[in-house]
């Protein structure tokens, strides 16, 4: 070895004891994260401390990064769309052990609740999703400042770290041949969206497909889209620019919701589709535009499925003789209704066998040191994901 | 035969030509219904014309009676749950012949549109359910009063008559051995109660169902989640003798949403069923009691059912977050989500097989000439259904 400093510490050194380690801490709304030492307490029972490989940026993070108010909370380590391997376990993990390499993932499955042993939920009762400063399991952080400082978690990942520790219940352990750069997509949005047309809306072969929104969930949407076989995919977009990259994805018809010369979305849909497309998707996160999605969903059996994060508050406003009339329905979609440890998997299996495709979702990479580049890219929607490297 | 005058007209008298017979007609809104001389012509291509044995009253019934705008329309000829016998039929008409035994149907179903023709719709597009004045497929009346003065249809049945005519997207033919006090029930509430519970929910055994409102609508709902295999069942209500009447259709559980001590009905719900309920009815036609029926549904896979008629222009409003992250849906449901040729005959058979319990539903019976007694009792909450013998 050349350099001390760069060998990576042996695992016997590390297990059981209080890591320093490189993260990049969001410490004030608004503002570029710093790169700080931190120290990373030792997993404790059920849980895994991991060392991150890569991370992807989402959305999300910068919405949490950018927000004055709660859910916010400083200062904070944010990033969830990770893969790592996993240093030590805590008491109690049968699940993964050292050296293997796993992604997690932003909705927690405990396996022993009533809902995670349910065929029909995806949303664990013991661990509920939430936006939590803390650990799922005993609420408190294992990470710790400069002088004593607690430092907050993110959506119980945090992966913008050289570690992290992640409860069992958010961890899935993944073969070691699939490239880190491609894993760590599943563990938010891109499962979402695909999910979300496999899982919540179950698209079927020959089915008609309306997309609200065509950033990387609603185009993770149409890649699920089209490998459940549907054979019209129309994106809806402001941005004339998103019909080329959806195109990418499989979308076939686009329409420019602001040139629709003065009609509705939903009666330029309903003209196209001859009455409705099958299924419509809010992948934006307006809920004034749930509505339209569900005036584009075809009478009778059309379903509106919503993606989107709309601001604390939002109401979603339907005509009651609609609702009872057209035989539509409306449901929500959290992590795509994927119960992650069955779903997750074979999603990635599909990657491996060509069919899932990752790859075009990836279109920039930096070093963790630039790590504020990667937030600049996507918020100013120039790129769909970008990969940031821990050890490039 | 002892006397003429009561003795049947034979059918080859009338067929092809007018037929003078009694109907009660309503005149003006909120009035009882005037029983007067009509005159009923002979049926077009693909309809029948139908001698009317029994009707029972529905709501809707009583709700046009009264309503003073529009759909509501003077003179015009209500009732639209009848068992009938097939006087004669117009050109082209393969499906009934004269003698059969029939009962018309709220929802048409033409049998050749995509949405008959798909196994998800039951919503005909040639012939979509309207509260309209006229025969559905040429758009004129087939009722004309004392001097040449037009009579308008309800609901593509008017049977508040001696003989009415029908389209055959109307009409399903019948076993005769099926009392016809039975039959004419599941024209419209029945059905729609047991169908929403069995076909838009899909209840399955074990579940638990919250039902808003127990009129007739709801304890159908609550009679096909009994049949379904629903293990509770929960009735809600302001008014606690309901509860009483519900037991005999199966309900479990009454909540009166009345005397919750200052709860939301739904937390009240949640906390009896340790979560909420599989599958959520609201059958009073309030759009905000659709939001206590969404909350009191389950997370991660809670159905709420809409089959309430509010008024026009009433509007549901659900949080946006809710929808996202609760994992529920909402849909309505029109006539019980039963395709009419289809389902409506197995409903039969499970009567005649006795499962389905009709009998109950029947707690009244008049003459035609006090039908407006019917009116009375059902205005008044005193009777579930009120079935009116023409021949009586």
């Amino acid at each position: 070895m050349k350099d001390d400093k760069q060998a990576p510490v042996p695992a016997s050194t590390t297990e059981g004891q209080p890591i320093r380690c490189k993260a990049a801490v969001s410490r004030r709304a608004g503002e570029p994260l710093v790169i700080e030492d931190i120290i990373v307490a030792p997993p404790k029972p059920r849980e895994a401390r991991i060392r991150i490989i890569c991370s992807s940026l989402c959305h999300s993070d910068i919405t949490l990064r950018n927000l004055q108010d709660p859910p916010a909370i400083f200062p904070r380590i944010l990033g969830h769309e990770a893969t790592g391997v996993v240093e030590s376990v805590g008491k109690d993990v049968t699940e993964v052990t050292k050296g293997d390499v796993v992604i997690p993932v932003i909705l927690p499955e405990c396996g022993e609740c009533i809902d995670c042993k349910s065929t029909k939920s995806n949303r664990c009762t013991n661990f509920p999703f939430k936006v939590s400063p803390w650990m799922p399991r005993d609420g408190t952080t294992r990470f710790t400042g400069q002088n004593g400082e607690i430092i907050y978690h993110f959506l119980f990942i945090s992966s913008f770290s050289e570690y992290t520790v992640v409860d069992i219940a958010n961890l899935i352990k993944i073969d070691p041949e699939i490239p880190p750069d491609r894993a760590c997509l599943l563990g938010c949005g891109v499962s979402t969206g695909v999910g979300a047309a496999w899982r919540t809306a179950g698209v079927e072969p020959g089915s008609t497909v309306a997309i609200f929104g065509l950033g990387s969930i609603g185009l993770a949407v149409a890649e699920g889209a089209r490998l459940c076989g549907a054979t019209r995919i129309i994106g809806v977009d402001i941005n004339p620019e998103k019909f080329e990259i959806g195109k990418k994805f499989g979308v076939t018809d686009f329409v420019n919701a602001g040139e629709c010369g003065g009609k509705p979305v939903g009666q330029v849909i309903i003209e196209i589709t001859d009455g409705g497309a099958d299924y419509c998707f809010e992948c934006v996160g307006m809920a004034s535009l749930v509505h339209e999605a569900y005036a584009s969903c075809r009478k009778g059996w059309g379903k509106t499925i919503v993606l989107g994060v709309d601001k604390p508050g939002a109401r979603i406003n339907l005509s009651s003789y609609e609702v009872l009339h057209d035989g539509k329905s409306l449901m929500g979609s959290l992590f795509g209704g994927l119960k992650p440890k069955s779903h997750v998997p074979i999603l990635l299996k599909r990657y491996m066998d060509k069919e899932l495709q990752l790859d075009k979702f990836v279109t920039h990479e930096v070093e963790f040191k630039d790590i504020n580049k990667a937030f600049d890219l996507l918020s100013k929607g120039e790129c769909l994901r970008c990969v940031i490297w821990m050890d490039k």
